[in-house]
């Protein structure tokens, strides 16, 4: 729709047909969660255009229950097939938007009535209907962002909510570091989270069905959301001769296919990763609602078409009281594409700590080891998580290197900011490790450390007393030029690894340690960070960790 | 302080004293306003840090209570009173941060006891405690930054509140279309607005003082805000020989004064503006933390001192519901720099406008039009505005074009944003009107457009019903395709100038228009920015004005 509009506005004579397999355009995909939850009242609000609105404002021809059969790229002739008979309807210019289906994995009894998806309005208005009969029982398979969303507002209805994923953390692009909050928020909503496990059938029963799992568990339900993922809906056009990988349609910079006079937006296209090269259909509204703007461009004004960006891939999740984000690449596709990066933890306020309602906003920011150039940031939190990855969306896009977001003059006061933001802190630290002012060690790093280093935490005895890691020797900070000859004692030569709450602390008592001579690194995000690495294993390495849980 | 912390944590064996006249460091200057206003409870709130932490954790000599004299550059020391006695300190190298003093204009009468500013927690704390013995009456002099917020807090604390400034609107840096919300709020607060005018004198009674202004108006007052505006503290060092222009310091893109091993930061040095060239000093508290810190750096690791930026002057206040934002150069000052740009209008919601809460964020920002360069930007409204500068900030800092924020990847779900965000849609206008899809015309040329154009309103007759301007035609945007002829008729020749709500719907009618043939333009911001922009003067203009005040 954002290429017919568009279009239409730069061509006031051209013939716009727009073909819709379904009863609806222009409706609210990303509100559909949020319907089924109540939040948004009512049906018509899911519906931002309709075809007599686009009729009357753009004069555009939208034809709903029109399911496209096929494509004859010699004859430009796309053929259709409606209720009331097939036709073929010819072309000079031709889109293709036909978007994603929901994947539906070969589990037995995945036919059940009671599975269902979450992509139409009718979807919608189904499961919400359903919800209204007052079941008691959903489980939701796929913890991705649908998946959250769709447990999130069921568990808000009162439902009693499974969420099942193979990966080991929730909303797998998420950093498992940062993924321990989302995985908090989830149970304190009363999600009960199966994961690392795999659904292996449905069995269905009068009454309910039964979701077995690859664990042994059996979840009854009275509904079952299958939320795995998408694939790009391109069968028709793959055979009709659209080059395609892996089913995602192959375009160039201006969204032209293999095929002349054929274009192709949206999630059915492939994309390649500005950062990683990576190739893969990106499934979000932002970039393809200006992509179809850019091939509207591209057909009807070409001297001024600008080329589609790389994805940045920025999104982001509410579960709960708890917003997740994410913008750029993550750990997983550095590594895959061998990229050198170091990674930086951290846990400031979103606004001036001293202002009430301050929150943690949880960051873990990627940075190219050669150049600095940024690479990919997460962020979980409250409140301001939003603001801080479209920031560093921004820098990203830009081109602009860690240290260059120590000096972004972003707004200051103290209900909506810091003196030094978050955004800037995450600069100074990066241009500390860069330039050798501070060293870091990593969360997966412990085992190693309590081997072969001393492990020294300088919080606050009262701090160390809720939960610390076994066997690391405590001296708080603003005691430690008095008493480092305890600790060149205690190191007996071997390297000294400091650690903190959050990494600040940790970062002076570097400072000292290195100027005194010592092999030194500090924590990178300190006990927050670690503790949220570790998880469920964090027993066994920390004292007291029961005490830390609630700390 | 920021300066001293990085100082020491670059140089352990460095000696470091930091000499302050007043009683604390490191306090929480912005929070001050909050704190009169009981929003932060505690006085201990307000202070960051003490000398005793500072010296535990950062091993700093902070003497407070200690008032510079005196400066001899050539002998290297600095002559300090404190209440024991006066001494003198010697340096190897010397920062410093004097920062600014309240204007004090010359008022007859301003040294009444009534009369208090806001710049130290001594400030706050007697404000408070004048505050708390139930004082009714309160006159703010002075309509900027800290105005506003002094006056909000004290509204809000149930005082009568007068706020007065010689300039036409509140917030003189925001543009006039904008301020139009900030007085609507301001008025909701109960503050009761005296703009344009001065205060010619103060009257000292026993019982009350009272302002009397440049309109005759006399205001009666248990207490008197001076926030007219802040000048650099530096006489001392200008007197010892440090280059100063009109009172603020001249320093170079590292922070050194004329005078060899003396440096200078924050408040009371000069900047030039990176896109105007403007030198003036710059008082936030942001850029002056991050030029600490790399003063620091410039004496303690030269070989990876970087260069001040130039500041991008963005700052932000709320005022009751709403806040309001700016980042960048404003209409005035490229008028002075005799700068060439476009300026854009938009109202879009803040997120989806089907998810609840959604409200507008009024943005209008400024680019280049040589090259689409962003020179600025403003945004008022109720939530999202410091999202959307902080994005436009780090879009101003990395030098990108009004096109480039077409691609912003920006974290889209509905609680959020939009799809295509506010941002976005900005570079979308912007590259329409760059490219010549759109022609705009601007608010204050309405009296020409009544005068040799047709103007073509294109709102529903609802919200024309709601009010218009006199003399409009009306046509719907939705028939317009259809009754080109009455319009072509109408114009007998004229051009069409055509207006709608926000300037979406208007910018589609004109490209109707424009390939029509007609000379055409589309109303910047609609009538949102219309009304705002004639204010009190739109009753002259406008039919049913009372009707519009409430649409």
């Amino acid at each position: 729709m954002s290429a017919a509009a568009r279009a239409r506005r730069l061509d006031e004579r051209a013939e716009i047909v727009v073909l819709e397999r379904g009863a609806h355009v222009s409706f609210a995909n990303c509100g559909l969660p949020y319907f089924v939850g109540g939040e948004i009242a009512d049906e018509s609000s899911l519906l931002v255009q309709t075809p007599s609105s686009l009729r009357a404002a753009l004069a555009l021809d939208v034809r709903t229950g029109h399911d496209v059969l096929g494509l004859d790229i010699t004859r430009r002739v796309v053929s259709v097939r409606t209720i009331d008979g097939d036709y073929e309807i010819a072309y000079d210019d031709l889109i293709l938007a036909p978007g994603a289906r929901s994947v539906r994995p070969p589990i037995p009894g995945l036919d059940s009535p009671r599975v269902r998806t979450l992509r139409s309005v009718d979807d919608a208005t189904s499961l919400r209907r359903t919800v209204d009969r007052g079941i008691r029982r959903a489980v939701v398979l796929g913890a991705g962002f649908i998946g959250i969303e769709a447990a999130e507002v069921l568990a808000r209805r009162g439902l009693a909510v499974s969420l099942v994923d193979v990966a080991s953390h929730p909303l797998p692009p998420l950093e498992r570091e940062l993924a321990a909050v989302v995985t908090a928020e989830l149970r304190a909503l009363g999600v009960d989270l199966h994961l690392g496990v795999a659904a292996d059938a449905i069995e269905q029963h009068d009454e309910e069905d039964v979701v077995i799992l690859s664990d042994g568990a059996r979840l009854a339900a009275d509904l079952v959301v299958l939320s795995v993922g998408v694939r790009p809906d391109t069968e028709v056009f793959e055979a009709a001769g659209v080059g395609c990988e892996r089913g995602a349609i192959i375009v160039d910079g201006h969204g032209r296919t293999t095929v002349p006079n054929v274009w192709a937006v949206g999630d059915a296209v492939l994309s390649v990763d500005g950062v990683t090269g990576a190739r893969r259909p990106i499934a979000l509204a932002g970039p393809a609602n200006r992509a179809g703007r850019l091939v509207a461009d591209a057909i009807f004004r070409p001297e001024h078409a600008r080329m589609l960006p790389a994805p940045t891939g920025t999104a982001i999740v509410r579960v709960g009281d708890q917003v997740a984000a994410l913008t750029g690449a993550n750990r997983q596709a550095l590594d895959a594409a061998e990229v050198d990066y170091v990674t930086l933890h951290l846990h400031p306020n979103q606004h001036a700590g001293y202002f009430p309602g301050a929150t943690q906003v949880h960051l873990v920011v990627h940075a190219a080891t050669s150049n600095g150039r940024l690479l990919g940031a997460q962020a979980v939190g409250r409140d301001g998580v939003d603001k801080r990855i479209d920031v560093l969306a921004t820098a990203i896009r830009a081109g602009l290197s860690v240290e260059d977001l120590i000096d972004l003059d972003l707004a200051y006061s103290p209900p909506f900011g810091q003196a030094k933001d978050p955004v800037n802190l995450t600069g100074m630290l990066g241009e500390n490790v860069r330039t050798g002012a501070l060293r870091l060690w990593y969360a997966d790093e412990l085992a190693a450390v309590l081997d072969r280093a001393l492990l020294l935490d300088v919080r606050t005895a009262a701090e160390v007393a809720a939960g610390a890691v076994r066997g690391a020797m405590h001296i708080p900070h603003t005691e430690l030029r008095g008493r480092i000859e305890e600790v060149r004692s205690a190191a007996g030569g071997r390297p000294i690894r400091v650690m903190c709450q959050s990494g600040v602390r940790s970062a002076i008592a570097h400072r000292v340690l290195a100027q005194e001579g010592f092999d030194s690194a500090s924590l990178s995000g300190g006990m927050l960070t670690l503790r949220a690495w570790w998880g469920g294993e964090a027993s066994e390495i920390l004292e007291r960790p029961e005490a830390m849980q609630h700390a």
